[in-house]
């Protein structure tokens, strides 16, 4: 970055970049107004990561807007994530969509081939939570990384969980993801030896209050290597996992 | 219940007991009035247990006049709660006093003899809930029971909890304490095929706030035949726990 | 299990039992996998009950498929909760049913006899607390119990409540079912001598938060014997009683 | 007050009011200024009540001087509340008081002659709840009503309660003070037909919450009749009760 | 009470009534059970007011059975609250139903003529807490008092307020009804010389979290005489300012 | 205020004023009741700005009716504020509506010629908070403001908002609208030399809390010169941004 | 700006300015590092405000350290907010302090000239709120306004509020200051016609939940103008007053 | 694992390992009871990292003596966190301590050399936030991690942020740590290509509410790869943080 402004100031001072180009780039003009949304177009390479688009709270035309805005500046993928069934409908008329529908989420394009350092497990205490694990495992797929998915496994019944100790002591980040209690995220945290990523979700009913209960209980964790994402937040998880997993030595 | 009733009616009816007598036998004169409590003087038929003073907010020198109260009207064991070392000190001047510094707990008299069903296994989580178990676990002796104490088997370090599996099997009733995530209640909870009555702590700090997190999480229990009592309630925890092992067959 | 252990560990010395076997059976595999549910076969045995299916976010289908699972396993018996009047009908087709409109739960098999030392009685403080209570009640009547319902017994008129007295006296385990500000669980501990298990409701509006407000109250219940349980679980209350109504001595 | 206006207006036409005389007491200036609280001295007219000084927070001398204040502009009688002992003995060094230790309020003068309907009775659910208690008992005496204390009759011994039936049928105004669970409201006010001041106190712990379990439990309280105050707000208990047994027709 | 008891058992003594008959006075039964509801057919006597249907939760259909009943036994007026009006509709169908649409609430029979010791002030901050306010006023009406309403007087226009000082000083008792700052209580509190009942209403968005702040605000009211109800709960507000505008000498 | 007290006075004095016109002035009869509502005609000139109507919770009759008492009594512009699409379509029918959708907010009239000391600077965090931030942009255009509006230039892409840097520095006071973590508000308040009005919205899910986690951030804000409003307060901003745009000197 | 950054990549161009340092002007190097704070010595020129040490959690020495830092800067001027008189003391030995005690701050230099557009009046409504409102006051004062100081005009008492209309008229911006039920916001926002600025305080008890109460009413208030900022924030509040106060055309 | 059992089980099979040696093996004792703590020897293997004691609540005896087992058990390195200055002033005169004042945190024997992928970046919002950031740090350090401090760069200042983006660029993690609103989490997010720990602090007043602000407004973060621990949890970010830095490739 600082090479890249050095640079930028010497093409200014050999007159190969005029002040203006130089006074654009420096204010990062690194985005496109269509209106509703300034779509992020150099997030690829900033973040390493493709384009996401978050779908609650959009039509489905303007879910299209935006993936087409993308893909006509180059991005040739594109998650969408939040998408019901009826609106994912609507966009695989326009564009070409890949979807999930426990997880109410699709793609445009193709997932990164799996890389990175080892393989994410995502957990789920219950069936219920399934939903918030398929837009995890979507996600850190889209960003190549494989997948294990291990659902139903909550601490109410350890011994299915101490069946698969040889999987979470394989894998390089662990997705933990429960309701009510949450006290999923404790007990692999304990068990395992790579970082976990606590997801709290909003099933569950009374004290449960809407995924509050979880999300105290994994804040609380007295596992070493837990950290907590928001409730229902399976696509934050996934991301930071396949991040995880694809950590690596920068030159500098 | 039914028949002192009518026993009752039938002496007015003879004009063996006089008017008066029945009206204040029906009101229920059942307790003595010492100024600053009412003592319940018949407490121990009617509920199987012996007197208990709590002793948060009560100086040592009620604490002393409550016990002698209770005692010169019959009542030989008398416990005492939530008394500090210091209060202790002054009480055990007066009268004589077991007293139990780490549950901050005491009693006068004995303890009465192991009986019940079986064994009441008290678990906590960490070392810092130890308190609260012990309070728990005088009260459960102090009524009767034999307690089985296995401290500091949190479910971060599930193989502790595993290694002491037998006895989890074992018990007749469970009383799992621990602050924090609070997990500790469903992992028993799980393993165990008794009640379990879970005991949040407020041990921990920040996002515990002051034990609501285990609290919920308790309360959230995925496993069945958990119930949870007040927040550091180690008391209510051994009486009930007492309660249960002693269940019996009522004739009527 | 120790001893299942020392034998299980003797026959693969004797080589009664290869390697393999003995490394499975110690991993435990309890379970079959229908791809949604992870179906716990061995918790009738393990845990003294017949197996139970939470339908709560399970569509008729999954239901119908979880409960043949179990009884193709040998299961004779299945407790299904949360269950709406339309997935009923859809399982009524595909099953036997016998289905609790208000308490919103049904069962495939039949109760078992009822046994245990005496009587459970489901105590509620309104009538809106009934389905909460109905849910209870079955499940008690499934695992074995015998049931007394005790409905509309508020404290507001606790003459109602003391015309009971006898019944509260007699009973050998107590539900307490109330919302708005649950004093119901300190009255009715107050006057029992068995445990006393309470469940909070969502009856009620503005302050009484979703049943916050009754939970709160249960918990802080100046009685002794009272623990409590997650708003509107009336399953866990149900399962919970049963099981202290059948506590006994283990052999050991 | 509208013929004051009418008159007043009369006499400026009359030019008996001068413009100036008449705009400020338009203006309405009946307080006088002592530089760090407005002393209200024509309350005692205006709302039927001597002055009350909330002592919380103000230094012992600061009082002195807002007591005197008072009694040089005629006021005979003044309440103080919130003041603890220490402050209470350099108060009664300037100024001739009478103070309750346990109520932590004390008066200059004499409290009114009892007068008004009938009696007022205060409950409260423990011995712990006695210092809010005495705050509201002599809050009530001050201001010329009988009351009749009733301590330590919560819910948890409902029988102690009912031997006062007649005392609690008898009473003009209720209030019912207690903590934790906060049930005492309900159960008197489904006893009474009179209205109930409820007071919740801080009394308690864990689910507690400092009063917040109480005030729940007592704004949603099922009987009639009921109404709340803040937490520990004997004072305006007492003041209310007060207000109650003194209602009258009014002439207009 | 005590005369009534003392006379019974003298009945007793003397032959008068039998054993039998006694215990079953002495038990109180003093309901009927209609299956869905314990009704309570002497609470006019005992408590001065005649009987109300909570209608929330209850179909048209089990309002109808249980107004019926209380009719049978001699209960000529019947007030219904928290009553749609589809409901009403089905009500009104089968008995003759007077029914205030704003307030969701209609009585069988008639009102009591007004009498007591003067007027009840009922005040709303804005024109969406009328529904409340209705609910208030005809529970007020229903039991025999004058009602003035004093609707959108809300303390962001003060001079609102100011323009009705005399109807608020001429008032007996005042109901205080108001939505998100719920400062109206206070000020009201202020400026009148009686009793005033806060009702905080749910009216509001965002941080009115349903009716908490109204709440929390009329609970901390720094004006004297103030007490609260449940949020929205026009009926309890209603029912005590008439319990208080007839306060009476009780004779004993 | 003062001199026209005075100047009444003074009136009444020489005779030009009768006294009963006096009384009615004085007690400040400054609305006109039409039943539903008090509407409140001297706002305009009270308060320097025209008359709001609140539409929550009223029918598009209400509306037309108090526009319509509004305009007989010479207000000519009346802004509109909460009107979903429908009732929009029902009011247009009878008065000359500009109706703004995505704030769902109207009015009759003009607005106000821009005027003041600048720029009011609306921006959101995101696309999904363009509703709340149109209801202030349209409220400050009414009211006579320029308005520019900055959307979508939330703090995760802190390059956008860098880029627009001049036009923060330039506004007179800034609008800064935000959900989920609502960090706009310390970021633009650091960067900005104004007054910066922080409106936290419910956009979100899980722990936002409806808003809660936005409005508890922006409150905490550690820039200097910024305040809040109500969680989706568009109005309250928009009217209190004009109302600083507006500052002026006072003669006096 | 703009032109800043054209002139300083033209000056590259010219090669006037080096790459270096052009780099380091673009990096902004704007502060000084002192080891426990970068110390911002850019901030006065940039909000027109002169810099302000938080005293909370600093050492009377490190407040020392900053503050000479500052002055060494070209500093004359800095306020120091949250000093105990302690610590105040320590500091007034090292430097030239003026302090104010109540308001816990203090300042090293000047008061600029009072100037701005007109008054900002700071209403109290209690005594308990001064040091609050002495925060606000010295905050103002330091950046050059005059304050009126309105102290005890709680809305309990709305005549006194009422007494000083005039003086509420003329503000040029208000600071309402209340504890409890905060109510005094609303009432002065609709009196007034300038912005208001709400500061709940943590005075009160009990259901004020350490000033949640008065919050929670203040960003519910129904007066147009008000906006809020956090409890016991009167610097804050005193400094955006003060900026309001300030606003002015810009030149652009 | 896998293969240990399969091998072990063969050890039985050939009467190399006795079936009661097997048995003790397969309850796994992997662990020392030392009387108050169950003291873990086996973590480091399992874990990767050494022992860690948490200090708070522990006596400096306990500490002792915890440290001594573990050093007694072939443990080299432990660290000990929530240390107060008096603590571990008793503690380094029993054994070699390096204690850390400001982050309450100290170790005895070495940090593991630094290594892993690259360098972890801890940022703090303010100077306030420092305890909590050594504690981070230190706990890095200790599990061989190059950590590089960025303290008092909160988003209030966002130029002081934008000078180090170079810093924040380079990172393989980052530890953001704030109090009040917690957004630099956010910011910085959305400024790194790398996974960002996000740290709320109990720093701040009022509505901060004790860290509940910062906590909720970084579980709302809208930048990608950031997840949180509990509120001011160094250790466990610092712990989480050398995880990442040392995430590779397993073998299997």
């Amino acid at each position: 970055m600082e090479t890249d402004l050095i640079m930028l100031l010497e093409s200014v001072k050999r007159g190969e970049v005029s002040v203006d180009e130089a006074a654009l780039k420096l204010k990062g003009k690194a985005f496109e107004d269509i209106g509703y949304a300034k779509v992020d177009l150099h997030r690829e390479k900033m973040q390493g990561a493709s384009e996401v688009v978050y779908g609650e709270g959009k039509t489905a035309e303007q879910i299209v807007g935006i993936v087409r805005t993308l893909m006509s500046n180059g991005q040739k993928n594109v998650l969408i994530t939040r998408m019901s069934e009826d609106k994912a409908a609507t966009v695989a008329a326009a564009v070409e969509l890949k979807y999930n529908k426990e997880g109410r989420i699709g793609y445009v394009g193709e997932c990164r081939a799996p890389g990175g350092l080892g393989k994410i497990v995502i957990a789920t205490g219950g069936t219920s939570d399934i939903p918030v694990a398929e837009e995890a495992a979507v996600t850190a797929e889209f960003h190549g990384n494989e997948v294990v998915r291990l659902y139903d496994v909550g601490v109410a019944g350890i011994h299915r969980l101490m069946a698969h100790r040889e999987l979470i002591m394989d894998a390089t980040v662990i997705i933990a993801i429960a309701g009510m209690e949450g006290a999923l995220a404790s007990v692999v945290g304990g068990m395992a030896d790579c970082p976990v990523i606590a997801v709290p979700t909003s099933v569950g009913y009374g004290a449960a209050f809407e995924g509050l209960s979880a999300l105290l209980s994994m804040l609380n964790s007295c596992a070493s290597g837990v950290s907590v994402v928001n409730i229902d937040n399976g696509f934050g998880a996934g991301y930071l996992a396949g991040m995880i997993n694809h950590v690596h030595k920068k030159d500098n």
